[in-house]
């Protein structure tokens, strides 16, 4: 194993903890969910495909290339790398990328018709990016999973830049971002908090 | 930073454990929520602008003078410190103001029609000021969200000294208070029980 | 302040315990809920009145007699102590008793238009007294809530000796009691597990 | 008690941490589930009789014969012993068995009028042994609640290599394995969150 530097430290820190946090709230079930950091010196951090999000050590935070390629030989990175590297290259303030999947978004994207679904005069708006108010709609978009995350990734491409709010993928989860760990926590638990107020909403 | 004294040490200490509190139970999403004391000396207490609730430190606690002003240059205090402000106003033996966002307080609120939630019949309804019997009904006034908080203040002020049971903002959160903060996080877990308990019911 | 034995001090760590596991379920937000054991000896311990019971101390845990009443002057016992009195005074087997407030029963007891809550047919009601299968049924009463707890205790009575599963108070809690500590807690999340569960099918 | 080798202590420490988790999920109520482990050397242990899985000790696991037997005398095993046995007996690759009781698989169990619940389209479907797609379904079989064991092994026989998601009884919960206690524990998880899932959507 490399002797890691300070900075590497710090962000794999960051991915453990972001872990713990998720798991604490039930959003990565099983072997679910995948983590990332893209470091100052533009290095990417990310955790390794299979295990336990809310149990990961520093060791199961491996160096990606912004191809998705692990740094070293035999490592393995999370399938879903290029869905993490595809957000970094499209923005350069991006330091940080979630995905996770709650029972909310995995149900609510499943039930949906529309390719969106509309978060409408929530104060919790508010967390994404460029919003100053709760009286607007955010459109989460839908995206149909699929396990060729090359051609699923295609499909997100004409997305970007337009989803302050992050995506979802159908029966599976929820992707968010943001210039450092704690927006993007930040971001996830909006969502996740919006989301869940439009599974209960449904049942009123 | 100013060498804080003993009472504001503990009063900031109060807001750091009730942080910690709401966000256990899920009421602090994202950067949602924030949080006062006032002092036995008059001085008040509450979260810096932005942050999470749920690991705040006492240097995320300012303070500001009764209008809301933050004492120290250079600080920003909550966006909504008007509505905790306007409190300590009105109630001299207010002691502690809590805001958090719940999926309960955001799906009834922007469920309701009538302007107020009415809890009725609860034993839990005794936790709120002057109540000795479950036999009895609180309204709780859903105000409109509005990010003009001196304009959402006037909303508010003709209802205090009639809010037992606090306020909502609408698709926002609630407010409640007490003498001290012991007694207004019961109040907080007392109205969140009771708003879960009205969610479920809706769904019966 | 007593010195205090080491039978009564384990009798009130039981209690302090015991609270902050309720607590962690949300069975007993505000100052909801009490607790209580009676010792080998006949002593008999209590949560006195107020506070929140997932923040106890053993100072929080009084002596009372067995009509209800504080050993010590200037003590005050929870409201409800003579509900915990008449079960000993009825059971000489029984060694601790639980009251909670949860959603489920808040809102079962509040929909029932039935004098109990059947449960029948699960593998959990094994948990009550002297049941050896899951295809049987269980009648838990419900009382009308009542701020005279004397009268409440009166319409208790009858019943006392045929309730396994314990008994509801509407709108209120439920009662649940065993031979010592960890049955009590075993029967209570026992019952709080199946009200959970019929409150979901009442949703299917 | 024995003296115990230091692969033994690791296995009884991964019930014991199996069970904290479980009962951090809410699916270990009262007395309810039990936990296996099978060692290197094919010893069994397992989880003794009674007592709550969320506090276990080391000294409440006892090493059971593979017909489900006690070695040491005076021991008495969990009463679903045989349903771990039978595991092991038909899959030489199962190391960890485990048994738990949420309130979804009850719920679900008991409205089913198919013999299985289908799971289908969900990316948490590749969790299970041999999934590699979202785009598949998955039977998992309910069998009737039964408190004679051997016959409840019987009726679960003819199904035992069909089942890669697991198995439940009716009223009473699931059954899951792997070759070691992290995937087992992932396969509880999965199962756990899809069931949480078609029990939302069942009220969408």
């Amino acid at each position: 194993m490399l002797e890691h530097d300070t900075a590497w430290r710090q962000a794999a820190q960051d991915i453990v903890r972001a872990g713990q946090r998720m798991d604490q709230r039930g959003w990565v079930p099983a072997t679910a969910g995948n983590i990332s950091r893209r470091l100052a010196d533009g290095r990417i951090a990310i955790t390794r495909s299979g295990g336990h999000k809310g149990f990961l050590t520093e060791d199961d935070v491996i160096e990606i290339d912004p191809a998705g390629r692990p740094r070293a030989d035999g490592q393995r990175a999370s399938a879903e790398t290029l869905l993490h590297t595809q957000i970094y290259a499209h923005d350069p303030r991006a330091g940080a990328v979630l995905h996770g999947h709650s029972v909310a978004a995995t149900v609510l994207s499943m039930a949906a018709t529309a390719p969106a679904i509309r978060l409408t005069d929530y104060e919790v708006l508010k967390v994404f990016e460029g919003q100053k108010t709760h009286a607007t709609s955010i459109d989460v978009p839908i995206f149909d999973n699929d396990q060729d995350i090359a051609r699923l990734a295609t499909a997100v491409a004409p997305f970007l830049g337009k989803m302050p709010g992050g995506y979802v993928i159908r029966g599976h989860g929820v992707y968010v971002w943001g210039p450092d760990m704690p927006t993007a926590l930040a971001r996830l638990e909006g969502l996740e908090f919006l989301l869940a107020c439009e599974l209960e909403r449904r049942k009123q």
